[in-house]
């Protein structure tokens, strides 16, 4: 698996300092370059000190089966960040524990990581991986954020597809990576923030986070929602606003001792 | 020709304003999307006020001839900013004219540009670009940047190979696209920023930016030139300095009247 990662500037010195760092997760037909290349991440968070990683969003290799299709909304490029139980896909796409155990040990073993101060964020089916993963493991991520997040797979055409193919036919199995059911469930809080473009052309039909909001509302999960008219649901939405993402992190993880 | 605009946030209010605008030059292999994809220039251009305009780096369609051996540095995403006088890139290869004339035409005509203001700056094969168009134009362009440009094409490998095919083989042609030479007999001092990475993997067989600062101390043209320790070519170095690049040329065009 490749992954990218930044390392801020104060590193150079040499100093004897271990960082924070957060978990980007991209979307469908991204890889672990999308971000690097295109969110504007980098000045802000060497001012702030984050070390962000980002993987790719799907194994890869000759042995890894795709879609029959080629369809860009599953196999390569499009994991889900799920842990599938069924073939062929069962042994490769399990990008679940790939982001929750094995990259951050990876990461932790060969850069300065504060492996206490993590959080996650990502964008579309990505902010989906981000707000699951993070429901799943508060003990291990401080806080969530995420860019037009698919907030409901089980009640989207994306999600669906995936989650059928992966897991299997057994609906009670989706609700453990549904970001609405998880909220429903959850027992302990993680701030939250997302980000949603009002002109996001999958907003209506894929997206849905009036479904987030209603649950949070109803759950007592913090979440901080902020609609953004006439942003659509492309790498510019995302840099117009990563500052703000960063700048919350870094709030809540600068806190910790 | 397909180009690029950036419009900053003040003009959505409808007001009745006139901007300054930068034009953005392109290195080899690009279009008119990597400085909008890669540069991070919206947020502070929004800020300072400044339209960008990203032209293409050459010629496209299915009539215009291609390097023979489908070449990087010739041809599509090559053209220089030269008028090629040889055939068959005559016809076609003309984007020294398109540049200077016909683009700011249409760009006038269809967006509130202040006509009065401009300035032009570029990548590599667009640095190369910007100080040569600059150059001979300084009662057009009021100030003119560049990253890492290919400072003297008469004497790298690149620029012999596209002035040679476009321009024939009499060189006393080619010192007309050459910065050093135009430094040289410049009879009008233009303000030049030019920033350079120490780590640039073409720096000293193509770029050679020592000939232009030896050229602008001779002639007591104003260059401010900033060497970069540890940056390499790519985007990554544009966007660490791209800031004080828009500064720099907003700086100047805010003091006209």
């Amino acid at each position: 698996m490749t992954f990218s990662i930044f390392l801020p500037e104060q590193l150079a010195t040499g100093a004897d300092v271990k960082l924070p760092v957060l978990y980007w997760l991209s979307g469908l037909t991204c890889t672990d370059e999308n971000f690097v290349q295109k969110a504007g991440a980098q000045r802000l968070a060497s001012e702030l000190g984050l070390i962000i990683v980002c993987p790719d969003t799907s194994p890869r290799g000759d042995e890894v089966p795709d879609d029959e299709d080629g369809a860009y909304d599953f196999g390569l490029g499009a994991g889900f960040y799920v842990n599938a139980t069924e073939e062929p896909w069962a042994k490769y796409y399990n990008m679940y524990d790939y982001v929750v155990e094995e990259l951050p040990e990876i990461v932790a073993r060969n850069f300065p990581i504060d492996i206490k101060k993590q959080s996650i964020f990502g964008h579309s089916m990505g902010g989906h991986g981000a707000l699951t993963i993070a429901l799943k493991n508060p003990e291990k991520y401080h806080s969530v954020s995420a860019f037009a997040p698919i907030c409901s797979p089980m009640n989207c055409a994306w999600g669906t597809k995936a989650l059928k193919k992966y897991l299997g036919e057994d609906e009670s199995t989706w609700s453990d990576y549904d970001s609405v059911e998880l909220v429903k469930n959850a027992t302990r809080p993680i701030p939250m923030l997302v980000d949603q473009g009002s002109a996001d052309e999958f907003l209506k039909q894929q997206l849905k986070p009036e479904l987030l909001v209603e649950a949070c509302n109803r759950a007592g999960m913090p979440l901080g929602f902020n609609q953004r008219d006439g942003y659509d649901h492309s790498y510019f939405f995302i840099s117009s606003f990563i500052e703000n993402h960063l700048r919350f992190h870094h709030g809540i993880l600068s806190m910790l001792v």
